[in-house]
């Protein structure tokens, strides 16, 4: 032992432990890393990766770092100063009762939570069986023909309804009818999103305007709440034949819980539905992340936007789940997408779809008849009490007018702790839900009950009480008879049908991720307890702000740290993914144009190598997209740029464009071009997918960025999810910090609306971010960018022998990902990207990024999470499996019968007694080359996605069929 | 929907829902069971079944039952009536941090919490080779040349140590010399262990005392704490040497995480060390659940107690773990055994070896020093107020001679927040531990200040602070060498390192386990969520009676309603484990004959069927074990015993028995046997490990039995965690009350003395039985305790024509397990029980008990919690096996080379070019009788025990061995 110094017990207190604990790579590794690569120190080689002019001039400000459990005690304090008063309020949030082995073996473990997209079906039937148990879910109780596997939030999938229905309807009206008792932030957001796209929002705010509005010509869509957000229940039946009358569609934002008792809307032709599955289990979590639904009639099935699992079959004709007509989506159709939308909600997808599949039909149908009874029995006490709701018909919501009493009613229920909502300044909502009690309702009357007046007794009502709903709007048809939802009840069999689905898929916690673009990094476990504290899951969207203090100060902080992070001037954290920071980037650029009188600047330049969500957004704000060339070696071709935007000078608008490009390079033009197109006018759009590469070393708002969207769920450690939640918030400089999103119905104006239903959008996972930050530090997070560029460059030296990279600077390094190129194998092996890919899941590995941004590529993003240890593992598969090529181009195995072809390999399809192939099940299995005991076994085959789309299925498959 | 009645709503509101989440059989399976059976309604088969002589009269005085989140709620509202102070007490127990990734991952997850002890190896790999990290970090940071796999506490680890030297060594003196300055509760309970033995214990309470006993020629082995509890560091060097010269042990109980920075005692020749782990990573829950350890010089290896993990070989000559020298234990020695221990405390040594290997030596280093620096700084502190510590060493510990000072100071301390420990009403100690901070220094200097006192100032301690560690006891040598203590050091590594663990082995969370006599039931979410809630957890088990209210009231409640479900009068929850519960019992009754004058009463009946723990643990307390015969039924020789009974009338002490007896069945006499061994003035134990059998049907306090011991981690719902913890309930009739436990240390003297280090044991794992009974209400536990029976009925008689049951009542009826009889097998296959036990792996199953209570049979107990798709599923893989024997039996395949010989089969060994078996790859796998794609792989083929235990290696296996 050396005696202390002061330095050596700074050393003992080791405050930045976290930091190791985050990055893979020790600095022994790291010294070995540098050798491979030929750099002298991990400062050289960012130096010759970095172009000097975009060199960050300053450090980031960010507070000293914290070890894991200061900094959980300091987010503990913040989380405290929210105030958890009951909730009454409603408005599409309820409270729920998430079951214990729902929290704790999906939405608290690794293997679900830190799981990717299901892109690779074959290593991902797990989650895509539960996505189909929601489909189902959601099909059969909206009574529509098919559901998409979520959406990102009711609000944003109604706005997704109306342009849904705008590409499929025959009416080319263009005004959109929404019935004014629908929910508040659901209008906002829709009258948002339509505003760019040229469409009038017509709001019936009673019900003469809505009749009115329907005997019109001039629109091509409606849509009501159901029940309606002051709880009535309106038969739509006739209003739909009006509708269809019209050659218009009919959208119905629906209460899911409702509809196990009410007549779905599919029962009455509607096209489209759309709502949200919060209740089923996800906690509020001050207004996200939840599921939300959309549901359409057959007709408009390939026009649905969003992802859908579909039932396929494999190579041994086993059905097999995968992601169905992936041709609707914007990384295929760019700007004739159907949306932009890139990620579902898939954890709190899988929550709902288990949550319905631990209660079944019975057990919901039971909860929504609780539900309804005590609203019948809270009606009735009141009425004793002498106030008389607004509507005789409701589910779980009972409304009042209050006049003058409105205010003290409501201050009367915070001092007894409990919320209400209050509408119009003399409306008063109550809504119950799943948690509420008969002292709840006794609460809730000596509320309404003036000083002295004699209460209500609660077994004066239990016999013979009538739930409020009307009898012409009873449901009578089955729901949920798959027998998936009637087999999982008891908590063992339910934890073992959880295990056995996660079992089946690879994450995280198995094995590396390396998908370019995607940034799969650690998910650490401190970042992620804050999340289901009930000081943060359990805070209603719209409670008073002064309850929601703690979310104000992580908000606040956790802005001022990624503007620190970006170098821009304004950031809101409201967009729910990373499609929805772009398009509030988009409207802010737009506004900003506006503002200044130029709303003709319509044009927008992207490079062919972008992402799909960028023209996919474009369009949605109404721009033009042009698409500028690449040069030969991945670059913007800065002639090409130049000679449009002078072209288009007078009406640029802006330039979208991604650093480190999507082809992993650092372009040392970029603050040229950001310069080129300022100077004639337009404002540069920076996409901030490969952020990662940039935390610490360079700020798109110093390098000449106007805006960017960041993904929180990339460089800032949410999880996957499985495909969502994300988070996408809006980053802008300092003139265009008006036109960020507001949020009217909390009371945040501002020039361009709502882009979510609730203001903060995913609120609840924003702690994740938050205790990253706080965690690394400025250092930290500069040593972390570096080390995903160290591994990236690693990987790229290792394998060029194998796989040559694609792209890299002058010098022949890359940026945080490299291309490995692939295209010359089909020639003299038949085999393509697609197989190697395949072949990996033998290894044990997820694949790296297919054919993106260039077909027949794989695109390796290691990020600084990865061991060098499992670096090399992914090394050795990458070499074992070019080595497997040779002995196809040796002609030792023939192209269409070698192990990548006929990749994954199931343990069933090894096992058989006859084996016909010309290589041995050992090396079918690759299990020489896994480590000892540790062999994953791909449940299926290769699956066969032609089939599936020509012979669309997504629900649940019938057991006769599993046979 | 139907109209509401008071019923209806009742119905809706679903109070008792966790009931039907519990119990694993609906109500229609239930009719479907019942109907294999022949009986026709649940009554009619506990009717059929319980004899009417001991059917309880009384219902169970419960509360109403609650639902889960309103059980959690007030569960909740119990917690908080704990207050949480920081704790610098130190004695055995401190402040940690759980890494976040192993909370989560382990400790949380059901993976690790619902594993079996691993008895059956193949399935057992992942937690072996924690455990096997758990040994090589003891032996290495001890210095020792073996260690087990856990103890229950340091203070039965020192008992225990007391034991074993008196077994071992040369020296026949009948004294135990214990160092004064140990800690008290393990003196304490020395003291408890020693008095049945006849061992006089010698308290040296100075230098002078403790020099004086080390010259005398009495004792058998000296026991000195290193550091003392008081802080000081001795140099035992010498000691050692003057002991070892009288032919005695000398025992060290040490702190493990000093041991980084001190010379261990197996560098200065100890030969037994003892201690705990709790301070690496386990919340100190108010004193457990905990592991300690054992480590000890290889002559005392065969006489070692407890657990131990060996490494040996499987079939294809892999290294492979299993439990080593398995012929030490009480299931085989019986009273000879060498400690009457069942259970380790795998789940909490699972986490302590996390620890070390996500630290690795340097972290473990670097937080001792840290914790040594701050003492040291805290010393200089407090000399520069005018204290000076009553030693000049010390690792974490400061001890101050106070006098009338010493009150008030604890009593500012407590006002500032902080608990400190007072001894002999004088001396105030302190100690500090991995979560002590600078902040944390400052205020206890402030404590210590006078008034008005100028505070010290931590900077100017920073330069140049020597740890108090006296320089000849600095550690040099090097530990946790292993690369797997180097390894897994980031976040993401250690994540999947646990992951690739549990993979291997087989969990509740992924199949049954038919453990006859193990009651391996659910473990509700709902129960596992308290026991790591702040409240419980971070509570000192010796911090002020009045900071520990709710635990308080959580033992008074959790003891009333235990008292109910056994008719007895008193109950003490403070043995950790079942077998200290019997031990516990059985003092009790030692106590009550002395106290009425008849110590000469030593004579214990047991019979022939009994546990091994039975008669191992009445020889610990002096008692002489006569065993009595069973019928060719399986029941007790009624003839027999009451011979025996007037045989030993004079010195009968006690008669033990089970019930139902482990054979599986309801005896119909038991009340006569009782009332025959009160006849002749014994007093009646019966055992609890078939309590699951009992609950709301019989009492063993109302039908004759006088003291019960439970196993609260089999009928009660705390989860095995893979061997341990358990928790080990003592119950007794009236007039044995007086003679339950006590803890003089905490300030409850009793007749017998304390059983364990902790006053209420393992204190924070007692909210799961509270839950579970809290939500199950006497209804719910009563038909758990009919379906258990209904279950174990409808296998047996399913398999009646495989594999017939041995033992049944007259009506063909069992209890809530069944002995299926393979002894017939032998001769017509040559299979033998251990091979169906093996083959079931294959089919993905943990095997049923193996050869207990009778050699070659599978003893099969199915639980309420079971589904029964589970059962069924269970019930085809044994028939299929059957078929398989009977292919043999017709001579299609060899006695010694067939599926059942073979098993398990691993993945590898089916995939070889080469198969030379008689039988298909397919059939090896079992995997068409499988369920689709959720094929478990054992890891390893059939373990080599005999290699094991003539080859005993029990550390971490060398790289170079497992290449």
């Amino acid at each position: 032992m050396t005696t202390s110094s002061a330095h050596a017990l700074r050393d003992l207190e080791n405050p930045s432990e976290f930091i190791a604990r985050h990055i893979g790579v020790s600095s022994a590794e790291e010294a070995h890393m540098l050798s491979v690569i030929g750099e002298a120190s991990r400062r050289a080689l960012i130096d010759s990766i970095v172009p000097r002019s975009i060199a960050r001039s300053t450090g980031m400000d960010l507070p000293p770092v914290a070890g894991e459990a200061a900094a959980l005690a300091e987010l503990k304090a913040i989380a405290q100063k929210n105030q958890l008063l009951k909730s009454f309020i409603g408005q599409g949030y309820y409270g729920t009762h998430t079951p214990g082995v729902i929290l704790r073996n999906v939405l608290e473990n690794p293997a679900w939570y830190t799981a990717y997209t299901p892109y690779q079906a074959e290593i991902s039937q797990g989650r895509m069986e539960a996505l189909v148990n929601f489909q189902t879910m959601v099909t059969d109780l909206t009574g529509m023909d098919i559901a998409n596997a979520s959406m990102l939030d009711e609000a944003t999938a109604a706005a997704e309804a109306m342009t849904l229905a705008m590409r499929s309807v025959k009416s080319k009206g263009m005004t959109f009818v929404v019935a004014g008792d629908a929910h508040p932030q659901t209008i906002e957001v829709i009258q948002t999103r339509a505003a760019p796209l040229g469409v009038t929002v017509k709001l019936a705010n009673s019900a003469e305007e809505w009749l009115a509005a329907l005997d019109g010509d001039d629109y091509f869509a409606v849509l009501a709440q159901y029940p309606s957000t002051s709880g009535r229940i309106d038969d739509l039946r006739a209003d739909v034949t009006k509708v269809h009358g019209k050659n218009a569609a009919f959208v119905v934002a629906a209460d899911l819980l409702a509809l196990t008792l009410l007549v779905p809307p599919g029962e009455f032709d509607a096209d489209i539905v759309v709502g949200t599955t919060q209740r089923f289990g996800m906690p509020m979590g001050a207004g996200g992340p939840h599921a939300a639904y959309m549901a359409c009639r057959d007709a408009f099935k390939r026009s649905l936007p969003g992802r859908l699992v579909g039932v396929s079959i494999d190579a041994h004709g086993q059905p097999t789940y995968r992601l169905a007509l992936q041709t609707r989506e914007q990384h295929i159709r760019r700007e004739k997408a159907t949306s932009n939308i890139c990620t579902a909600q898939v954890l709190p997808a899988v929550v709902a779809s288990m949550y319905a599949v631990y209660h079944g039909p019975q057990g919901l149908t039971r909860i929504a008849q609780r539900v309804a009874s005590y609203t019948a029995i809270l009606a009735k006490g009141l009425e004793q009490l002498g106030w008389t709701a607004t509507s005789t018909s409701s589910f779980d919501t009972l409304t009042y007018k209050c006049g003058e009493q409105a205010q003290p009613l409501m201050a009367k229920a915070r001092g007894a702790g409990v919320n209400l909502r209050l509408s119009w300044n003399e409306y008063v909502s109550i809504s119950l839900d799943e948690t509420t009690t008969r002292e709840d309702i006794a609460l809730l009357w000596n509320v309404f009950a003036a000083h002295g007046q004699a209460l209500p007794n609660f077994v004066e009502f239990e016999n013979g009480i009538e739930p409020r709903i009307p009898a012409a709007l009873r449901r009578t048809s089955a729901f949920l008879t798959h027998p998936v939802f009637d087999s999982h009840h008891s908590e063992t069999g339910m934890l073992r049908y959880i295990r056995a689905l996660s079992d089946k898929d690879l994450a995280l916690d198995r094995s590396m991720i390396p998908l370019g673009s995607c940034t799969m990094k650690l998910n650490a476990t401190s970042e992620m307890i804050p999340i289901t504290w009930p000081e943060f899951a359990n805070v209603h969207p719209f409670a008073p702000a002064d309850q929601q203090l703690g979310y104000a100060e992580l908000d606040e902080q956790l802005r001022a740290w990624l503007c620190q992070a970006t170098g821009y001037a304004g950031i809101s954290l409201q967009p729910n993914a990373g499609s929805q920071g772009e398009y509030a980037g988009l409207l802010a650029i737009r506004a900003f144009h506006a503002s200044k009188g130029e709303s003709h600047r319509n044009i927008c330049l992207i490079p062919s190598s972008a992402h799909g969500t960028n023209p996919a957004s474009a369009q949605m704000v109404g721009l033009t997209v042009v698409v500028t060339k690449c040069d030969e070696n991945g670059n913007v071709d800065m002639a090409d740029l130049k000679a449009k935007c002078e072209q288009h000078s007078a009406n640029l608008a802006a330039a979208m464009i991604t650093y480190p490009s999507t082809h992993g390079v650092f372009e040392t033009t970029v603050k040229e071009l950001c310069a080129l197109v300022h100077q004639h006018g337009g404002r540069v759009y920076v996409d901030g997918a490969n952020m990662n590469a940039l935390v610490g070393v360079a700020a798109p708002g110093e390098f000449g960025g106007d805006v960017s969207h960041l993904n929180l769920h990339k460089t800032f450690c949410i999880p996957h999810g499985g495909g969502g939640p994300g988070v996408g918030p809006v980053c802008v400089v300092e003139d265009l910090v008006p036109f960020l999103p507001g949020h009217a119905t909390s009371g945040l104006k501002s020039g361009v609306g709502a882009v979510s239903a609730a203001p903060l959008g995913n609120a609840a996972v924003l702690p994740i971010s938050w205790m990253y930050i706080r965690m690394m530090g400025a250092e930290g997070l500069k040593h972390a960018t570096e080390t995903a560029i160290l591994s990236a460059n690693y990987i790229s030296k290792r394998l060029k022998d194998h796989y040559p990279t694609l792209y890299a600077s002058a010098n022949g390094h890359v940026a945080h990902e490299c291309i490995l190129d692939l295209r010359q194998l089909k020639e003299t092996s038949g085999v393509m990207a697609e197989d190697v890919a395949k072949r990996l899941m033998d290894y044990g590995f997820h694949a790296p990024t297919l054919s993106f941004p260039v077909a027949n590529t794989l695109m390796v993003e290691p990020t600084e999470s990865e061991t060098l240890e499992e670096l090399d593992r992914f090394i050795a598969a990458m070499i074992a499996i070019r080595n497997e090529i040779r002995q196809v181009e040796a002609g030792e195995w023939p192209q269409d019968d070698n192990p990548l072809k006929n990749a994954p390999h199931t343990a069933a399809s090894l096992l058989t007694s006859e084996w016909a192939h010309p290589y041995s099940r050992e090396v079918g299995a690759a299990s020489t080359s896994t480590r000892a005991n540790q062999k994953y076994w791909p449940p299926v085959g290769r699956v066969d996605n032609v089939y599936g789309d020509r012979n669309l299925f997504c629900s649940c498959v019938p057991i006769s069929e599993l046979a």
